[in-house]
């Protein structure tokens, strides 16, 4: 049956985030995070703008959500975040014990996989989520980078 | 020969941090970050107060940090901090490019020599310094903690 509120669906939101954090030259990478059908934070990177290493997407959505609900624990909250997290994200959200983490395409070099960061043992992830799209951002904003300098 | 500025010297400061978390209702783990001999951030565990988990001593220090340089990078920068930092601060200390962390206790449960999480290739890690004290603060803390529920 078809299902309106489908991972694809609450990505295509994050890749909004992250077409935001393009359009001010900060690597495109956006997250929200959601309980049940509602989104209750969005975030896109914003190291350049804030001169601040810990200004990733999930950094800030994950800031945004705990100050939504009232508590710092996400246990029944999803994040959709365009890039495979890296390890102080993945750190973070070990501490949230959030129940779901979905993302889109992999980063093979700084991704918690390859990094082999632990995950909350609460913590589902999964990926692969228009992982075309999420991708294709990150290299638009990489080349149109190199072609500038 | 006697060097006042030694990393004792700095660790005394982040203790200074640590008891400021304490007497807060905060776990006790206090945070500084100096260039040469200068203490540029100070900081300590405020994840209860600002109902946040990404709220870690350490990561409000690099942000401070970075605001007082003007610039995210804390290359010629030491972390004096008085616990092991976790997955999520040393993830943040991997993009800091920090030059130097020096800790006082160990985290053998979630720290990140434990966890495995990768420093840059740049950063030292030190620890050790004062290491009694550190972990006798947050001993007390938990102790005090018990007896109160």
């Amino acid at each position: 049956m078809f299902d309106p509120y489908d991972d694809a669906h609450f990505m295509r939101k994050a890749l909004q985030e992250a077409e935001a954090a393009y359009d001010k030259g900060e690597i495109p990478i956006g997250a929200i995070i959601t309980v049940g059908d509602r989104v209750i934070a969005r975030a896109h990177n914003l190291t350049e703008l804030l001169n601040d290493v810990t200004a990733h997407a999930e950094m800030q959505a994950i800031t945004a959500a705990a100050n939504f609900l009232g508590g710092k624990y996400l246990k029944e909250c999803t994040l959709y975040v365009t890039i495979e997290p890296c390890q102080m994200c993945a750190g973070a959200l070990f501490w949230s014990q959030i129940d779901k983490i979905v993302y889109g395409a992999r980063d093979e070099q700084r991704g918690c996989i390859t990094m082999g960061t632990k995950l909350h043992p609460k913590t589902k992830m999964t990926g692969g989520v228009l992982a075309k799209e999420c991708s294709e951002i990150l290299k638009r904003f990489f080349v149109e980078k190199r072609n500038l300098n």
